[in-house]
């Protein structure tokens, strides 16, 4: 009942000889199907707007036309970034790469002869671009011939064929057809001779990781152990010393110490990656590395790496992480800085950071079976991830901050525009996130009403699921299969709930849960229903108080959602509002709202000047007592521009 | 009993023609003796090591070689500003006057043969820098002499010259010496040929206001009415319609647009001055604009002059101060940016913008004799300036945050090194701002322990003043004169005081004040003594609601002094400490902690985090109770490196 695709391997189960837990992996895309309040207008937008928006981008900036090297060359767009060093142009081959990604996981779920006709232009376009040595970089041949690989700290060859390899990955595996794999087949393979630890290669690795992560995409389906070898080079060479990056830049006769950045944490390789214990540097960088090795420790049994993604994971989800799930506070570096320094109105926390840290905790998830990724996986999702576009579909956040005076709205495009595509790609592959499978358990990560399909103890499983998650925590799943079969049901209790309830067939079972997922294993037959029952109260939420940004503040949440004050629901000045401890705050559904949106309401104060109240004044401010509504965070700025705020004053 | 001056005019009180209020004068430098516990010791260290360090800096980065163009130019030093078009070298200028005119005020209360060997010495390498045409500045004629008066906006020509003139003033006030006075004369008889509405000129003004306040205070020793007439004539060209930095920006072929900071509102030349209501752009500038604008209202009797001031005070003091007097929160223009926009940890409140309030402040107070621009004066004098320079007066703030991570320091020197000098300058003629009189009154505007030596009714009048203020309100005076007379003594209510009393050889007299001010109008005898009590509780300071970075918080003072919390008086992370508003504050003096100063300290919380507390939880934090004791913010950062904070957390 999968989509039959005609390529060596589809997604695999890890190799029984590693020494991990048996990982699991994502269900085909074909094989989930989402009819969720929640989602399906999310994703559908993303599909039916998303992707021939961001196509007509590309159009028009002229990184389509860069394939073809026999026109003059598209201008370079403004800004150049880093004085004049890096152009965002040296990356529209991500950007066409991320888009041919996600249309091949919509051409997975939603067939589209238009598209498909679309995805396989810019495909010949790419084959057509790559020279006869195998390389594939528009930037570079067209503009730079001489140029290639000498810089490659700051200039995103590598990153560009990470991209080139996942689209080409999804795209053999959406439609079966394997010209882009063959070419990338045909990069790889030189980029295996030009990098390496022999003699004549350049001992180098990616300024901007990725590459890692779409080599380990590649080798599952490809199995050539030379994939395998160069993402594994890749990774055990990083911040070996002496430092490449400074090498290749004494080469081309930069100094080292003038790096606009300042030092290799920038790009994680101030060390080797295994010595790493601290979340530094540029955060996608950070995340899409962290991925890959965790990809890597899976694929080797490596637990030694595994142990550096966890120490990492540690460090970043107990110190450095934002309550929405975005990461990476600052501008400067697009990134970390130092513990606990989470400023809100300055917050960077790019979208695509905590889409990278989606795709890293979908892998810690399935390594570990730890439900402590999922729950941060889903607070990105819910969170930081969703508010990256605008509810209909066309506008995208680069940073997000999680207070604005009315000055932070969605952009149609931006100079630099990894963020709509990453969007893009992973909301069309979004049904790879909500259930996983070993090769005894189908695991729920998330709840999502709609079905997957799964073979599993010899028959073809069918489990439907209903909710009004993240609205309502009651989820109802329902078996269906030929013949009574025995084997895993694994449903999370997210870190979020408490006094969660289940009920097999009306009979109550046990929710003690191992690592977050409740163990369900039983001989199941077809019709037997599971109601588990997440109490959804409000919550409010402190931060560690070593959190100077949030310091005698408080946030709401219900469920996974993040709440936030608009400007329009509450007042101007929003840093007037006080939420006493003792107010009760209630939720209720809204359906007209914000496309369907439980509010939380409950009584605020709202502080007042005294009379004719100077500037600094021995009398404190009186108050007035107002009405206070939170939206949820992914929701904002969808309305009359004006303020928001997460972390809302107490008292 | 005053030093012999023998230049044209000592200043002088407005001419009798001018409708404004008979505006009050400082008293001469030499007739303020101050023998304060408080003050004696910062100005002792101000001369004593400020003015030979600084001179020290002057010679060590070349500035006064650069005077003698028969030697190789010293090299430009690094860093330069705004893409290379700017160079600290073209305001060197301004240091060597900026110490000179320090220098002289020291000379005037302290002779002292070697410095004033010193400052003949500078003052001959100006004089010889001179060209035939009456031109000078070290920068132009030595590097760039095809640019004079080519770039008025950005490079500092007539800002240097205007501080040439007041180190010219000071300089044959100090000593009757008139070399450099008659340089600047004959400079400004250049000026005044390339500059002004007639044709053939140049219609324009200055980029970094200075000489307007400059040529005032020539005017009234020169009594020249061409300095007068230039002052008018730059105060009221400022702003008009075309805006002569476009101009010149397009005739030496740049874009007006791509003026780095933005708009003409960074230099207050966005529109006439007399239709400014609001203070913007580069903080300096617009002070020394104002101070320029009051000189020149005071002179002319000109009242719309004197009212865009009051309208421009009324706007700073009432949405764009800091409880600390600094004003100027953003790094990006040095200057303002919105209001309410006062952040704490990234402010940037300049040194020099503080002084140039003080100036400003002086010359309103002159005119009006409103005690407001008095306590505008002392909140910036015992807070904002005197943090800019360490106890032992060897460093120096730049920026002045009110809430440091542990990473703000003072500089042994600065690129842009404007502010040591302009501290040296005020605080060598601080006794100008401690009394000012008029025809027949004495005012006393701040409380120092010395004494003021002045001629009232015909014959000299000694007035000795004996108080421990800042640290204790209570302050007596006692006249010494040989006769009994009639004068006007008005003693300064401050605004911060509640409960000031008063009594004259024992007697009780109404404190009722008329705009900050006791008038005590009498026969005045020799040993009458006037002892004024100002309580000086705790107070427990709150902003305006509308000041988003104040909000929930409370800042305390006690007296003009702004306290602050530091790290080693109280525990790291400071943001974890709350004041309860229920918790007593009481005050003592410390006679061995930084160099004696009055602490105060309280019972506080500090929040610790609950057991194996996540980044964010829904228990909240819990607390300690703690021991909290709060420093004067001007002494922060004389002892061990670490955090501080002035606005703090209530409960």
């Amino acid at each position: 009942m999968s989509t039959p695709v005609p390529v060596p391997n589809t997604p695999q189960l890890l190799s029984a000889a590693a020494p991990l837990r048996e990982a699991a992996v994502p269900l085909p895309l074909a094989d989930v199907l989402i009819q969720d309040h929640f989602w399906t207008p999310r994703l559908q937008v993303n599909r039916e707007q998303g992707i021939d928006i961001q196509y007509g981008h590309l159009q028009d900036v002229g990184a389509l036309d860069a394939l073809d090297f026999s026109h003059p060359q598209p201008p370079l767009p403004i800004p150049v970034i880093n004085n004049n060093q890096v152009t965002p142009v040296m990356w529209w081959d991500s950007d066409i790469a991320k888009w041919i990604e996600a249309a091949s996981y919509s051409l997975e779920t939603h067939p589209d002869p238009r598209l498909e006709n679309l995805v396989d232009d810019a495909v010949a376009r790419l084959a057509k671009a790559q020279q006869a040595d195998g390389y594939l970089n528009s930037y570079f041949t067209g503009r730079e011939p001489d140029k290639r690989w000498t810089n490659e700290r700051d200039w995103h060859e590598l990153y560009c064929a990470g991209h080139l390899i996942e689209a080409a990955v999804a795209h053999v595996q959406a439609t079966g057809k394997r010209t882009l794999l063959e070419v990338v087949e045909r990069y790889v393979a030189l980029i295996a001779q030009v990098y390496g630890p022999g003699p004549g290669q350049k001992r180098g690795y990616p300024g901007h990781e990725e590459i890692e992560l779409a080599l380990m995409k590649l080798y599952r389906i490809s199995t050539n152990p030379e994939h395998l070898a160069l993402a594994e080079y890749f990774v055990n060479e990083r911040g070996q010393q002496p430092a490449y990056f400074d090498l290749e830049a004494v080469a081309r006769g930069d100094n080292p110490a003038s790096f606009a950045f300042g030092s290799n944490e920038y790009a994680q390789a101030h060390k080797p990656v295994r010595e790493q214990n601290e979340v530094v540097g540029h955060a996608v960088r950070a995340m899409y590395l962290y991925a890959g090795m965790a990809d890597l420790a899976a694929e080797l049994g490596d637990t030694d790496l595994l142990a550096a993604c966890e120490r990492l994971w540690d460090d970043l989800t107990t110190k450095r992480l934002y309550i929405t799930g975005g990461l990476g506070p600052s501008k400067d570096n697009e990134g970390f800085t130092f513990d606990y320094d989470l400023p809100n109105d300055t917050a960077y926390a790019e979208t695509c950071a905590a889409i990278a840290l989606v795709f890293w905790a979908q892998r810690m998830l399935a390594i570990t079976g730890d439900g402590r990724y999922a729950d941060e996986m889903e607070r990105s999702l819910y969170n930081n991830v969703l508010a990256g576009v605008s509810l209909d579909g066309r506008k995208y956040f680069y940073d997000n901050v999680l207070e604005s005076r009315g000055d932070n709205h969605r952009w149609d495009w931006h100079p630099c525009p990894c963020c709509p595509p990453n969007l893009l790609r992973l909301l069309t592959s979004f049904g790879a996130y909500v259930y996983s499978r070993t090769e005894s358990q189908l695991w729920v990560n998330l709840y999502v009403a709609g079905e997957a399909q799964v073979q599993l103890a010899g028959q073809d499983v069918r489990l439907k699921v209903q909710t009004e998650y993240p609205w309502d925590g009651e989820i109802t799943l329902t078996t269906e299969l030929a013949q009574p079969a025995t084997f895993i049901l694994k449903l999370r209790i997210p870190g979020w709930s408490q006094g969660a309830a289940l009920t097999v067939d009306g009979q109550a079972v046990d929710t003690q849960n191992d690592q977050g997922y409740v163990t369900l294993t039983r001989e199941w037959k077809s019709g037997t229903e599971i109601r588990l029952s997440l109490p959804m109260p409000v919550q409010r939420v402190w931060a560690h108080p070593a959190v100077r940004a949030d310091a005698g503040l408080v946030a709401l949440q219900r469920g996974p959602v993040v709440y936030c004050l608009e400007e329009t629901d509450v007042h101007q000045h929003l840093h007037q509002v006080v939420l006493p401890d003792t107010s009760e705050v209630t939720a209720h559904f809204e359906p007209s709202l914000l496309e369907g949106v439980t509010v939380l309401t409950a009584q605020g104060r709202y502080d007042l000047p005294s009379e004719n109240m100077a500037l600094y004044s021995s009398t404190p401010p009186g108050a007035e007592t107002i009405s206070v509504t939170a939206v949820p965070y992914y929701a904002w700025d969808n309305r009359e521009p004006g303020e928001m705020r997460v972390w809302l004053r107490r008292s």
